[in-house]
């Protein structure tokens, strides 16, 4: 995945984001506020929060849900050691069904990494 | 998606399906019978059942489940605010994690309403 | 399942919902907040609602959740074939590995006829 | 699992099996009579089908079908052998979620040499 | 859940990991080893390896996973804010079908605490 | 899926592969190498281990993994017939989700076969 793609990646969930908001009711409305303040800063650092999300994103083989929280793990500077001891443990517990999603993640960090 | 890419999806499916029905044997065949059988009018109305299947197959985060589905409930004139209200429902109980495919559910959605 | 279980089930879903709320932040409180509205009558009756979200559950593979929507069936007044033929929509998605659920739903179902 | 815990287990199948047979819709029989034909000799050996069937629902993380197919494994004379290696690709590809539903498989299969 | 009932989900599972060993062939025996060390302090720390590990568990279900990092996250002095706030986000992530698993994390955790 | 989409498969396959490696911590790399020592000839024959692994993945909805074992499964020189009895076995555990699924597997296999 390219720089591009990352871009493409973002454009697209923002699109379509606002045509969800366009149909969603109350209480649709009020998980996606939770989805964007679950994640701030806390008696967890947002960092943290990041890397946990990342990886139940990842044992549950979202790609969209791993890409996005890949991106978040760059803006707070999250190291390649500790993506991959977190993705280390997302594989374990996870199995090998999750290495397929393991392949695109790596993809999309390197892409991140050279940007 | 437009217009053309549910055509697409339409047909795409009903080719793979007969190439499914090439290799079925008799008890693969005889699910295929049920699945088309189980969504008809009775004690529950089929734009109900159509509902029950659309949101068990967004919870299950199938796509292309999620897709003939909202293609059903469009035959059904399911209105927008039904539609909104069933996958809230989805939403909730499948957590954050379906907002992908709540993403494209509308996508779907918004293209067959075009049409 | 006789129905002091049923009973036990709701005294310990009530009890634990109050150590929850012990501990819960925010976004908890407001996730069990929208948990208790999004079945409300609207576009959508609240019985076709408890439908949805008890198919839902069972291809989830949830027994609790599944014990607690048919309680709210039965206060619905949903009868033996609209359960029937909802749960042969989850039986037919979810597939036999939803087999031990069926069984269990029907003997939540059968103690709650009893009552 | 003591050999009368395999013996309640299976008889508790059979009741809540009359029970399900009691409310079943022609559909949900039919499932039912899919199920009992497909572990049957053909191409592949019944033998290598409840292996199939274990592993499948290894991964699912279905307790009680687990434990039915191994009664079925044992039936087929499956060695501890090949049980290992079954549950090892099960493990593998399930990921460390799937140890607690391994150590009780183990407990499953302990009884059922023991008998 | 009791101090006992703790006690005894601990020696049950040190049993049955020693029937699983007197079976397991070596790949087997491989993944248990790296499940024990890939929660060792590393890039990330051991501490915020339990979070992740805990709420990747919560978020497939596993009650049995979710206990034993819970035993962890205790050694480690995870706070019970730490604790809300992860489990918050596995409670968004996984939607109120977590519900259940989240009513017994916290039986868990107050059993923990009160010993 | 054409020929040279298998070939691209394969290609994406490997070149990840060795991203993946690039990052890989020891523990990382174990499983990798248990994954492929995993399907090794054992007191299971590795055709039959392959076909195992087919139906674990394909109940796990892993497309990917379903075409790597296809591709394995058509090495072993495993009949049409052993196919669709095993994803006869796929399907009926799986449900109807499985479908979409279902169809692909056929689409890749009879590329493979016309190859």
């Amino acid at each position: 995945m390219k720089e591009n793609k990352i871009h493409t990646f973002s454009e697209n969930r923002e699109r379509l984001d606002k045509l969800v908001m366009k149909y969603a009711g109350i209480n649709t409305k009020r998980i996606f506020s939770i989805d964007s303040k679950s994640y701030d800063d806390g008696a967890i650092p947002a960092k943290v929060k990041e890397l946990i999300g990342l990886i139940a994103s990842f044992v549950l083989r979202c790609d969209d849900c791993v890409t996005y929280h890949l991106i978040q793990c760059k803006k707070y500077e999250i190291t390649g050691e500790e993506l991959e001891e977190a993705l280390e443990i997302g594989l374990l517990i996870g199995g090998s069904v999750t290495i397929p999603h393991l392949r695109r993640a790596y993809e999309v960090w390197e892409s991140l990494k050279n940007n």
